[in-house]
């Protein structure tokens, strides 16, 4: 699967919009996470001036949004659609978490456009609009407050599909460091323990180990700096301190 | 672990926040996935009309913010802060993306205050900020297109705990580190901040910062120390050793 189709692929539905500053905070939403086709099925107000603000910098998306006077023509071309909901009420339609929502898109919008419909901020999908989709899929809010605003809805579902797109990219999921840090040059384990030598000799000199069992204080100081995967350069800045620790005052850099 | 400790242990740190609705917006959105803490530190505008406006029915996260004048503060009794990031840039802090922090941080909060910190909206979180944070996390948004609202990065972030606290097994889902260190007790932010002011008035002592220029370098070490996650135990360790640092010779433990 080429990990582009899912954003040519995917189309945001949102049914009878009261709000206009939610179809911008949409708009936004959609283009953080690389997504750009929307589609308003009887939007109360658009265009519109809040509708524009509330976009930022996200106005071509909601330029370019398709106006349809039903759900049908909005689904035109699609396989697959899924219709978000706060609760499960729908019972004969297959209901399944944001999550896995995404997964079963991500699946079909390799070949095909995919709809994820959502409904008036109200009241959510009406039984007719479920009736357009085939899987109805919830976000799983606090149940005593479930109320996600529209477009925070919106956000986290294409948040889902664009972790999904980059999964193939491992450096995005994995859980190693992917700061800069992990490519500056680390410290070389015998630079390490030339540091650690170094350590141990100046926590002799001013007396902090005790000479006759040093080992036991000292290897949970190893240990402390060991899970800092100290650089290089840490490394030079470190014994800087040790051999200033160890010299008479008087020598001080200053 | 209980599911609900990290409820009870999560708060959600906004600094500088400009615009009151973004207050309002996450008090709902952190409601939504059954979040309760908010501090705010420095706010432009709080109380206000349009951040009461916003919560909707999140009234009670919202009045029982906690305004502090300093992220310290803020940070009182948390051992593990997760700083919030759009963008790569703060290069020497250990980075993942916001589903691994979550992971990270429903571990630590199983015992323990864990703060998730946003920047102001503008320009995110100063080097500063950053300085009292022992992890930064990324929202892999789109590149050409990052610029997500405040409140959105709040919600995809609480969903991502929400999410694992819903998780039968938290733990066979995390790549986090497994290993005790991850249970021991961490040091407090201030415990933190406390152990800083030693080193730093200890490397003055011994020549190795320069009196009137000592932040460069001394900003360096806090890296340093701050990757470690230093737990309680390690601060007093280290701390004797800047104690017998500065003390005559003669006064050695042995």
């Amino acid at each position: 699967m080429s990990n582009q189709s899912i954003f040519d692929n995917i189309r945001i539905v949102l049914c009878q919009t009261s709000h206009p500053g939610n179809i911008g905070s949409t708009a936004r939403a959609m283009k953080t996470m690389g997504f750009k086709h929307l589609y308003l099925v009887q939007p109360a107000k658009y265009p519109n001036e809040q509708a524009t603000a509330m976009a930022a910098g996200a106005d071509d998306v909601l330029d370019n949004a398709i106006v349809t006077q039903t759900l049908s023509e909005a689904l035109v071309g699609c396989g697959f659609a899924i219709g978000l909901s706060a609760r499960k009420r729908y019972l004969s339609l297959e209901t399944v978490n944001a999550r896995e929502a995404a997964l079963q898109a991500n699946d079909y919008a390799a070949t095909q456009p995919v709809a994820i419909v959502f409904g008036t901020e109200m009241s959510g999908l009406t039984n007719a609009e479920l009736d357009c989709c085939q899987l109805l899929a919830m976000i799983p809010a606090n149940p005593e407050y479930s109320s996600l605003n529209l477009s925070m809805a919106v956000q986290l579902v294409c948040y889902e599909l664009r972790m999904l797109s980059l999964a193939s990219a491992p450096n995005l999921l994995s859980s190693a460091p992917t700061d800069k840090a992990s490519l500056n040059l680390l410290a070389t384990n015998e630079e390490l323990e030339r540091f650690y030598a170094h350590l141990e000799e100046t926590l002799l000199h001013i007396g902090y180990l005790n000479p006759k069992a040093p080992k036991k204080l000292f290897e949970r100081m190893r240990r402390l700096y060991s899970r800092a995967r100290l650089e290089k350069e840490e490394i030079n800045l470190l014994r800087g301190v040790l051999t200033l620790t160890q010299a008479p005052r008087k020598h001080s850099k200053y």
